[in-house]
């Protein structure tokens, strides 16, 4: 039988475990990347795992996420980082040097190689024929100390492209359509392998824009095929020489199938509060806009910016609106400066900002409240931009120029039509302006060992983690529902983000848009510890593991819910906090916030079996729940988390 | 006897008093200028003044300082501010169009013109032969509703150039070679005229780096003539029309005359914190750097940034320094993007951030601490970075660029000598790219009356100020050093900005640099009030009239000083606060915080005398204070302040 793109990559890595949809498998890593919000853990849990020397090929630490530094502590969030990279062998790409997904394809990614990152959005690399995965920091920690990463075998969702995208549409619709016809969890378990003759016309940054929203959905990680558009992409970073073609055998079966045909696509848009709210521009023309702004990882390529550009040049963008530009990375800004696009925003009115994830994770270019704000990011959760009831929606470029040019939300097809302007052919360069200055390579061996870490007085040490106790009575202080996102567990943000390497100081924000009070309330019932009641697809979003270390810290011994997204559910694992399912999802609505619900002999139980009796002693009943742990994920949960079990062995 | 320029423009808007100086005299106002961070209260003024439109020629609305928008507060002051205009009849100039200084030169400066405006760099455009005046937000608030500027007639200080600056020197030299000679309260009360034949080697640009930081003198402002420089600059912004030429008479006298010779000037360096502690480069040369910072209103010129773009040209930033650049205005961004500078920049490494204010008023790149951060900036006062414990250093484009090459303090003669590098013919274009359309128009009258103001949940009302009591029996809540600057008494930065339009709020930050605990302690004897004790020269630096606003509402009665920079002075009077000077400056070693004084009869002998005598009752003694206040003045302060004074008429 043949095999698909996704079973090449996984069977070329396996070092443990069966190819079988749902066993657990292990695989061994070739890169990791790290980005500053989540990388200063990382720094300190290598200092806890004692590390002397990365064990990856290639291991990259990028400065992307913190730049705005409104006081000291982002730069010295730098200044550790870079330390850190010095003592351990890891590349350490300067801030400024742009988002690390766009950036990773560029200098460093190989097809056929493996790769996690601290980073949710670390499947984009699959753009190129890599088996790229998001995974909390801890993961990205013991796969730089040479560990495999663990994971269940996920299913293979093959998505056949046929047909031509119609102008005025681009890469970012058909992710859109992606989501439209699905949902956020439609992916969990699964890799979505794009493959078909519709492939031949999307760019390798193309195809980035659809597998770094792939996370969107859900899956795993999202696969492209090594063919002729990554060996163009690689020939204009001047590194043809790390290309090897990889495809699909002929008769490849996927799990499931599916088909899209390109030329149908229509430009889209997602409705505030949830990238898989998506209708026609159409649906939405002429709501009053606010800002626009254009970039981060979702629309990286210089193309993204350059058809912006085009859109924009000689016009100006209208009086309402703030129009904001966010480069991805140095090289594009640098192309696009070359190219004469960068003048041309300028001119429009943008505001260009620093190369980096900006507003993308609430760091800069937070809207007004009731105003609509346009952009080509990948996600708008509530609050996400930084401000509390904001309104973000999601789109094209072309949508977004299209939109700035007008003050209103608008279909590029018909503006671009009545301003006479035909679809352009961007005069892309043919070779980028590489230019690897703003990356420090790894000290060699001898010279690192000597390298001392620089440590901020906000640079904390990790706490300790005491084991899983036997029983626990304990109310339920929070009940969410369904889809809740790491962002709402641990918010990212100007205000946020700085604690990241400071878990104390971190912790008075979790739950914060949800509810301000639950760290005060944590404390209050210390001793007993407490529980939280969730929905479906509970810790969807972010990668960020503070969603499960902050929670942890204020006494959080379970979470008992309809389902959980798969990063957070490993976080919660590895930071020794149960993750329980309902066996029967109508229990659900028989818990209150407020409930003390008992555990007993936890211990016992916990190993005995996947299924456990919780008992309601406010209401006098019982519920059966599930556990779906590995034997080494209920070692670490009973350790306290998998730094306790590592420390101890 | 022959006039200087200062005079003729004094006599040209003189509408009341005598020239000489020490009196008090009323100029008429042609211009103004508002920036965000001090805007929002101005327009709150106009609204509590009951104004139907501008009076003045030209009033102009910029938005340059609070621009990261971490949260939804700065984008609806933005909101607020552009709904004002379209209220008031007053031109809007749109987030990312640029720096208000520079930007005011460019598309509406013209020779002869007098203006105020509510930043204290207003005087920058005294490099076209304009008289411009830092004043509080209430003066512009005033002057924008038709009534004259008030002002002491200050003393005129000749300062001759003669010579040409040797290569690899600039402006920014000139002036901290002032600073050298002098120190930060040397121009009070003293307006700076440069004339003589050194002048003529110096852009209109060049001059507006000299005029901006005569601030940093403590001048009411700085001047220059109106000749064939200023006549060039027109042109290239297409504005020739309204070009006049404006000399000193060829014998004019000026009250204190100075010389430079330019070709002894060497590069020079502000040292941490203060902007008068200035030493050769040479003497500090090898000192480590961990951030350069190219940009802000002190070396806003295109040349400023071409010569850092020329000197970086193939080359790479430290490894160590994080070098950012700091647009100053679209104009100049998008002729440095035409030009090549911006991508020679790029190429460099830089971090390009949006056009505006952005770490020169602690609004973002924030060192960490322990690492010197050499900046273009007009000031280095304690903490202005953002960082509590900062090290800022002030030097020109040429020294910062030569730094960032080398990761250490660098004379730029030595490095690019050494380099082989000669200073360069920088290819300036011959007309810039003049775009007005982030410039929005007042509305016509009978349009504007229909607006409505746009008022975000941070927008507060104006606080109402009771009138003087008579009897002040308070305690010294606080007893501070000389040269206490604006930002020390209300502090810039990310963290109180964004409450600039809501004084309950903003005073929470009262003091935060000196003494965190203030807001706290004045709550507490919010019965009595409270008085503040000050060396020479309080309130020195911004021009922010929160200074005065926020002690005010948190209870502050008097300050009793050695001597008060002129804005803030005016600032205390607005808003009714008695500004006392120690007739024996001795007596500041007498009172020790927490000594509770006692002002008897203070509403009668305020307007008997001068000279008051305050009763330290906790020691037993009594001290002799006077106050400069005008007759306007005495009955703004007996009032409660200028704003319910106007409202009683």
């Amino acid at each position: 039988m043949g095999k698909t793109v996704s079973h090449k990559l996984i069977e070329d890595h396996l070092v443990d475990g069966r190819m079988e949809p749902g066993a657990e498998i292990a695989l061994r890593v070739d890169h990791t990347l790290t980005q500053d919000a989540t990388g200063t853990l990382v720094m300190q849990e290598l200092e806890a795992l004692g590390l002397d020397r990365a064990q990856t090929e290639v291991s990259v630490q990028y400065v992307d996420h913190n730049l705005l530094q409104t006081d000291e502590k982002n730069a010295e969030d730098h200044a550790y980082l870079r330390s850190a990279c010095r003592r351990y062998g890891i590349w350490y790409s300067k801030a400024g040097n742009g988002v690390s997904h766009p950036t990773h394809m560029q200098r460093f990614g190989v097809p056929g190689k493996s790769m996690v990152g601290s980073d949710s959005h670390t499947p984009a690399s699959g753009a190129m024929g890599m088996l790229a995965i998001g995974v909390g920091g801890l993961e990205a920690a013991t796969a730089i100390a040479g560990e495999p990463v663990y994971l269940r075998m996920p299913e293979i969702w093959g998505v056949r492209l046929t047909g031509e995208l119609p102008p005025w549409t681009s890469a970012k619709d058909i992710i859109l359509e992606m989501l439209r016809r699905h949902s956020v969890k439609a992916g969990l378990n699964r890799i979505i392998e794009y493959y078909g003759p519709g492939l031949s016309t999307l760019s390798a940054m193309d195809r980035h824009v659809i597998a770094n929203m792939g996370t969107e959905l859900g899956a795993t990680t999202t696969v492209f095929p090594s063919d002729a558009a990554v060996y163009e992409f690689m020939r204009s970073e001047g590194r043809e020489d790390d290309y090897q073609e990889i495809l699909a055998d002929p008769d490849a079966t996927y799990d499931i199938e599916e088909e899209i045909d390109l030329s149908t696509i229509e430009p889209l848009i997602a409705k505030p509060s949830s990238p898989d709210n998506v209708v026609p521009v159409q649906e939405v023309a002429g709501t009053d806009v606010g800002q626009v702004v254009i970039g981060s990882s979702a629309n990286p390529g210089l193309r993204d910016f350059a058809i912006a550009a085009a859109m924009m040049r000689g016009r100006q963008a209208h009086d309402s609106v703030s129009f904001d530009v966010n480069p991805t990375s140095r090289e594009i800004l640098a192309d696009l400066t070359r190219m004469g696009g960068t003048f041309d925003l300028i001119s429009a009115g943008a505001r260009i900002h620093q190369a980096g994830c900006m507003g993308c994770i609430g760091m800069g270019q937070a809207p007004a409240v009731g105003h609509n704000s346009l952009r080509t990011f990948p996600r708008n959760f509530p609050g996400r931009s930084g401000t509390r009831e904001d309104a973000v929606w999601l789109c094209s470029p072309e949508t977004a120029a299209a939109s700035a040019l007008t003050g209103v939300i608008t279909d590029p097809r018909e503006l671009m039509d009545e301003l006479g302007q035909e679809y352009p052919d961007l005069p892309l360069p043919e070779r980028a302006t590489v230019n690897t200055d703003m990356l420090v390579p790894p000290l060699p061996p001898e010279e690192a060992r000597g390298e001392r870490l620089v440590k901020g007085p906000n640079i904390s040490t990790l706490p300790d983690f005491p084991p899983l106790p036997s029983n626990v009575e304990a109310p339920v202080l929070l009940k969410v529902g369904d889809n809740l996102s790491t962002d709402e567990i641990s918010p990212a943000g100007a205000r946020a983000l700085p604690y990241r390497s400071n878990v104390p100081q971190l912790a008075e924000f979790t739950f914060d848009q949800v509810d301000p009070t639950y760290p005060a309330r944590a404390k209050e019932c210390a001793d007993t510890g407490h529980l939280v009641v969730g929905g479906d697809n509970y810790g969807q979003g972010s990668s960020r593991e503070h969603a499960a270390i902050t929670p942890r810290y204020l006494g959080l011994k379970a979470v008992i819910a309809k389902s959980f997204a798969r990063i957070h559910w490993q976080n919660l694992a590895n930071f020794g906090i149960l993750a329980l399912e309902f066996t029967d999802p109508a229990d659900y609505d028989r818990i209150d916030q407020g409930d003390v619900l008992v555990l007993e002999n936890l211990r016992d139980e916990f190993a005995r079996s996947p299924e456990l009796t919780v008992h309601n002693r406010t209401k006098g009943e019982d519920y059966r729940v599930h556990h779906r742990l590995s034997r080494r994920q209920m070692d670490a949960v009973l350790a306290g988390g998998r730094i306790p079990l590592l420390a101890r062995s």
